[in-house]
């Protein structure tokens, strides 16, 4: 079922008929989660690399990050780390020796194993937009509170686009739903809506428990086939500099002892949480996820572990967050060779500063996505429909975004460079000679139809043809075929049993309270 | 006088009075073409470079390039190539003979030797748009014929910037004058506009040779000081399959007796005037582009030669160009490989499809930078202010250009990426420690004001702010800075005896007639 929403163009088949139901509007490419054959940009020399490892064991053995945790300083401990108050200072070879335990590549399979995804390697997966409290689109025109309807709307964007290859946090934060029991609707929601790889709030052990619970009873596991590999994740953030609170390693250490996967993602920004320089920034988080991530490898060696970069840099004249700047290019790409360096796989993101879906909105998510192709990043984070540093999901941003994510999975598509003696085609060349074109030869009809990329919201007819058809800039035509996928959408197929169990599971919670939002 | 336009933040001292009267409205960075030391990103292995050269030779061999200038057959003749016709078959032997002439770096120097640009290595450069017959601005809000007036708004937008490196084509085709004598007027508005490097037209002796005459004037030079070096260039495209015309030849050969720099940049347009494959369509532009440059080096060993790229894609369902695709990446890619292969520098451009100012164009435009960067091109055309294909000239979208050229530019700047000591910063980690921030430490202050890049037209507050503002979306805040811009435009300095000087000179030569227009 992976490919139901193949294209008419590459698909047909069995897939066609759902695939002229699911959309009428565009053709997309199937999915296909892409290869990343490019060898990475690498700023860095090995002794750049040696002083950003030297600097991030400094930092873990000399200053100590606080752990708030308390059963996090336990472990801790008992391992031998130097533990005094909240603040553990860790050996680096005890550091080292934890995540050589780490493995470099793991699968997440969710309820469709079809969608089954692989972390690690050359693979690069895409995953929409998580938790911005707000909402922007072209029909409200302004910037609104979040609502339930607007996150089922961009989960069902999620799971329509095969280029979107896992479900992140909240695509939106629904703040029309209690916050005891928001986990337990969107999680509902994006059980019912998607069939891709889910995500848990480490907010607190009810939420990320209910969370293993529903992916449970959505893929039908007893509990030792749902811990026997990951089927879901967890992703936290360090609250830097040098900090990591209660509830965040509570979730990670929840999912990493039911064999489910976690990505440690510290968020500092240069010249604010983290030093001004940009290799100092790149330290501090390589320390402060280095640390959470031994802990996991002690209490469950060879858990299933992402390093995480969210690295960027302020505003100088406001000391607002920037994203997508040259700073935070080279970031990522220094903490992809970090992460190579310690064998772990690596999240990044595709950012904006960009408070509406125009120019800048795209130079930026193009420079952070590019920059997570040069550096090597096996999951990128917010892929599709972030705007205003993350504080605005918007539609259009995500139609507009999965273009360009369209267009970088061609790009790491064999076909585009192969070199075979068909390819390079002297003998077509010789048959056109200098008077022809290359429009009705044979060797081009055998291969016009899949030899060239595809765009669904790119308008590549001329002026004329484009203004004759309405004039309409990207961030409209956007807007009209987020509304066709709406308006098309079928929800995957689940088993009615199942479908009411989750529901079962659903009210008793809430009949419970949910979870406590004193934290 | 290079940096007149420095900024105040980065600048001051003595060119800080200039540049607050050149520009009330933005700060940009200083002029200071930028060096690419990232490792290129190589598509091809060993023997995919091998596959392209031997295509590439065996089309020279077998096959043949159609010459159709006279003086050129009658060259390869004397140098021992099998002429038939216009038909030139030439060895490999002979061809990487003459290639291994061609210099690998070469510089430029213009009127004002601050400007002086360098070609080949590391070194990467942008240019304006060239040459698109139309004009679309938000004032006038249609698609209309280019104008004198336009086409010199856009020449200072050229001198204005610093991350505009060269003079091209005419920014826009100024059809309000007669084309005998367009020429002679755009060559004196860009001689006077600008100090930059700047381009002529290979379109028949007089303009060419017109335009070396007009560049010896402004340079106050003699023509054995002129013929010394490069102090122009010429652009030439090949009339795609297998062929050179007339005028583009004479022209090339024009300039390299004189010492100029010429770049020849096949247009081959996979589907169309090439293969459908994308190696195929690179095979035919390095053998149509290595054809020329060969005999360039026949008759003045040594010459300064640029090879180009110009390899896209057709769209499948209409047949019309498409640019910034993923298959233009890969090719411009491939492209790089080759010219490295043969030791020539190398041209590519900063393209896209899109009609307007929008999430599009700048997703286009992005691919195409960056695979520019990726492929370690030296000469970037059209790098700022291309819509449609080139059919249009737009000077928000060269505003917007120049925001990732500054970025690009930012990227490159080995501050960004350093890790000394002080950059990995342990010491300002330990003393912030786990409760503070960075804003006001010692650290942060000293380095604050330079360690970002800072946009001019990238809009970084949040949404309230943004919105308290009016809420002005990219292309409109790019128009107001186009506007401010030429509003407080200075020319840089020319003596008036040489200014009097080039005026005598378009006069005389239209009382002459100018270039004749009947080919």
């Amino acid at each position: 079922m992976a490919d139901r929403s193949k294209t008419r163009r590459r698909g047909g088949g069995r897939a066609g008929n759902a695939a002229r139901r699911m959309t009428a509007s565009i053709d997309q490419m199937p999915w296909n989660p892409p290869i990343n054959h490019d060898r990475p940009t690498e700023p860095l020399g090995p002794e750049g690399v040696q002083a950003i490892h030297d600097g991030a064991m400094r930092i873990l053995e000399d200053i100590g990050i606080e752990f708030l945790n308390e059963e996090a300083l336990g472990l801790f401990k008992q391992a031998g780390c130097k533990v005094t108050g909240t603040n553990v200072r860790m050996g680096r070879d005890w550091v080292m020796e934890m995540l050589g335990h780490a493995p470099a590549q793991f699968d997440i399979t969710p309820r469709n194993p079809d969608r089954k995804i692989t972390i690690g390697g050359k693979h690069i997966l895409f995953g929409n937009v998580s938790s911005p409290p707000n909402y922007f689109d072209l029909e409200i025109g302004k910037k609104v509170a979040g609502s339930r309807a607007q996150c089922a709307d961009l989960l069902r964007l999620t799971q329509f686009f095969n280029c979107i290859h896992f479900a992140g946090g909240y695509p939106v934060e629904p703040v029309d739903i209690h916050a005891s029991v928001r986990h337990l609707d969107v999680v509902y929601d994006k059980m019912t809506l998607t069939d891709k790889v889910a995500h848990a709030y480490s907010l607190g052990k009810e939420r990320v428990e209910d969370v293993m619970e529903m992916v449970k009873i959505a893929s039908g596991l007893t509990e030792e086939a749902f811990a026997a590999k990951p089927h879901m994740y967890t992703n936290i953030n360090s609250t830097s500099p040098l900090k990591h609170d209660v509830p965040m390693i509570d979730g990670c250490l929840r999912c990493v002892r039911r064999g489910q996967a976690v990505v440690v993602t510290p968020f500092t920004l240069a010249g604010a949480m983290a030093p001004v320089t940009m290799s100092g920034a790149v330290t501090l988080s390589i320390a402060e996820a280095l640390s959470a991530i031994a802990l996991f490898q002690y209490v469950a060696p060879g858990a299933a572990c992402v390093i995480g970069t969210f690295t960027s840099n302020v505003d100088m004249k406001s000391g607002a967050p920037a994203f997508g700047t040259p700073e935070y290019m080279r970031a990522t790409q220094m903490t992809g060779q970090m992460a190579r360096f310690y064998g772990l796989p690596m999240r990044a993101s595709g950012v904006c500063a960009a408070n509406v879906p125009d120019g800048q909105a795209m130079w930026e998510t193009s420079n952070s996505l590019w920059s997570a192709v040069q550096s090597g990043t096996n999951v990128v984070y917010h892929a599709a429909g972030w705007l205003e540093g993350g504080l605005i999901a918007s539609p259009e941003k995500f139609v507009m975004d999965c273009e360009v994510l369209q267009m970088i999975q061609r790009y790491m598509e064999p076909a585009v460079i192969a070199t075979t003696p068909d390819d390079i085609a002297v003998a077509a060349i010789k048959e056109v000679g200098p008077n022809g074109h290359f429009f009705g030869i044979d060797h081009t009809q055998e291969r016009y139809e899949t030899a060239f990329y595809q765009p669904f919201a790119s308008d590549w007819r001329n002026f004329e043809a484009w203004e004759a058809a309405g004039g309409v800039w990207t961030a409209e035509r956007a807007h009209r075929i987020f509304n066709d996928i709406i308006h098309n959408f079928e929800a995957p197929p689940m088993d009615v049993a199942v479908k009411d169990a989750l529901a079962d599971f659903v009210a008793r919670r809430k009949a419970e309270g949910g979870a406590p939002t004193d934290f």
